[in-house]
């Protein structure tokens, strides 16, 4: 057995970039329909400028500002209506001096005219005649060619994920076909004699099989795919041919397991022999997550995982590693922290980095940071918290009052 | 015509609870693997006692801890050793005085035994006696039943949005099948004769419809499902066919169109018409989102909404009304808004709630908002957004350094 010495959080981010870049990312161009969700591969820009005409912000009158010089309402101008221009149709007679055309919001106006009288300051004279009752300065109610977006402009970076907006966003630039990041595959196996399917009531030293569902819900939140999802008992044999298999199939394998010493040492003997020698880390200086084990599979470039068995453990450890790999990998920016203030003095071991689980309770216009505590790896602890702080290896405890960045999980 | 008088934001909402409480809210039992995203609609408890066995928290031995008293490295407490619990089995033989038994972590505790010794602190004799090193005190190292959760606590509320942590909870406590809410049906249909699909390129006075990918991204992101969605030109009797057709089969008709008077007048004719005379919001005191149209339907209790065609004001409306709507009816939490700092002074018009894009900076452990500006109703001004901050009414604008909450869209 090798001499163990664990990683720090930082070392084990390291490593697995390091890792992941040895296998280029794949992308794949789905239709605009299907991309809620998805991570953009390229940045995209608008090809048109948009508006692509020039537009009318009111419904009114488009004029010669000019002829507009002057006009009140007791002295109007008179000017000649020569068109009334239909939403979504070109305009087509130029305005000369002395004449308008009208123009619905978001209507073209039509040549020779430079601004928008909106239609509260006219009053029609005759069918073909209407009175202006206020001059109108150039430019004024209407949008320019390209003025919201010239053509080229970037109207969304790679690496962004797409949302309502984003979607709406890429239909305005034209993009019916969307190239994305094709997510990764990830099998997620849990291991252990004492496990039971969710559907029984557990005998005498039986639990349930958490973890499974808690990591393939976390697969699936950050945008990749469950290949193969399952719960094996600890025979050696088996768990070897399943490893095998399933690590040949998907880009990220996840093992959970107990926490004894002789699981532990089973899962590592395990993926370091079906990686030909490819564990990197042998245990992280995490709190919780200390017994994690990180390797690579390097005929296929398979990322290999062993995480603790205690549920809430298992999902800190993918939200800190995998999480935070697949957004690095992808070009998504770092998650952005929220600021709170510690409800309490809380304690913490030095010399690891510590994931708290906390509560955020409004309180006088700021949040105040409430920790969750508990002494098991009760899945609980993590479906009350709103999010979690990472309390530095070099601190021994966080102070009442003091700030602190709260991250979401998801 | 009817006499418009606008609504405020709490107002409508105000009604629109009301108008959604005539149709009760349907339920679905659906299978854990496919709940992600889904909201609980009961609370949930465990109907064991979770451990359901008293389980050992280490690898080591299962004793009587008075039989430790007084034992130190010099001089040992010799037991001997009558049972090798194995992982998920039942220990079979209870503990007397002078036995012990090897329990390794999450491992069953025999009868009789009240501590667990740590390996570390013992050591092996013969195959059959242990000398224990230290002395442990009663309920060290163990997690008794119903330690963790007694029988009947509830794990989790209705209301609550299953995330993976949820899922997790959920299979502890044995729920294989699900009680979740049934997504409304809504149809989205955008107007206009300006309108063109994403595949062409707009010619003079048209553009490309956006409404239709903002607002179905929106339905999806909140837990809502698509019953149809697609966009027409302003033929009247067309209009009408479809909008009955498409809202005598939703929960939630999504009418936008063009900010003209004369599509505002339209939209608001339809929809009145089809409901009997069921709209009962003929504007909205909020920037942007002033043409909004809200009603129902009181045959089907269909809830009708004319969106404004920009598409910013047609998102902003769909979060602060249906995003609202559907949060409340389900029994979700309310959005919980980050505090920040204003990055610069902001006018704001009063006697309208004015709903404002912003961008988060982190700064010196704080976060700065900084306004996202544009005159028109571009998409891409939510698209770079982090979050928005409603301004009350009452404000004529926000200050420079000022604490403002910011939430997210989604």
């Amino acid at each position: 057995m090798k001499l163990l010495q664990v990683d720090t959080l930082q070392e084990a981010r390291e490593k697995l970039l390091q890792a992941a870049g040895q296998v280029a990312l794949q992308t794949e161009t789905i239709p605009l329909a299907a991309s809620l969700g998805r991570i953009l591969a390229q940045d995209v820009r608008t090809e048109e400028p948009i508006p692509s005409f020039r537009r009318s912000s009111v419904d009114g009158y488009a004029v010669r500002s000019g002829d507009t010089a002057g006009a009140t309402e007791n002295i109007p101008v008179f000017l000649e209506i020569i068109e009334e221009v239909s939403i979504g149709k070109p305009s087509t007679v130029p305005i000369r001096p002395g004449t308008c055309a009208y123009v619905p919001t978001g209507g073209m106006i039509p040549e020779g005219a430079d601004a928008m009288v909106m239609v509260e300051y006219t009053e029609l004279f005759d069918p073909e005649h209407v009175a202006v009752n206020a001059a109108v300065s150039s430019g004024k109610y209407m949008v320019d060619i390209g003025e919201d977006m010239p053509a080229g402009t970037q109207v969304l970076a790679r690496g962004t994920r797409i949302g309502p907006a984003q979607a709406g966003a890429l239909a305005a630039a034209g993009v019916a076909q969307v190239l994305v990041y094709r997510p990764w595959k990830v099998a997620v196996l849990s291991t252990g004699d004492e496990l039971v399917p969710v559907e029984q009531v557990p005998g005498p030293g039986q639990v349930r099989d958490v973890n499974t569902w808690a990591l393939c819900g976390c697969v699936a939140q950050c945008g990749m795919e469950v290949a193969e999802a399952r719960f094996l008992a600890d025979q050696e044999e088996a768990l070897e041919e399943a490893i095998r298999r399933m690590a040949g199939a998907c880009d990220l394998l996840l093992v959970s397991g107990g926490s004894s010493q002789g699981k532990k040492d089973m899962t590592m003997e395990l993926l370091d022999r079906i990686s030909g020698g490819g564990v990197f880390t042998h245990g992280l200086a995490l709190k919780p997550g200390k017994p994690t084990i990180l390797g690579c599979a390097p005929q296929t470039g398979t990322i290999l995982a062993g995480l603790p068995g205690h549920p809430s453990a298992a999902v800190t450890v993918f939200c800190l590693l995998f999480q935070w790999l697949w957004r690095q990998v992808t070009g998504q920016p770092e998650a952005l922290p929220v600021p709170a203030r510690m409800e309490t003095n809380l304690a913490s071991a030095a010399g690891k980095t510590t994931c708290l689980p906390v509560r955020l309770i409004p309180r006088g216009g700021e949040l105040l940071a409430r920790p969750i505590l508990g002494k098991s790896g009760l899945i609980t602890i993590l479906s009350e918290a709103d999010g979690y702080i990472l309390v530095d290896m070099k601190r021994e405890g966080l102070k009442k009052d003091e700030t602190v960045q709260v991250y979401r999980y998801f």
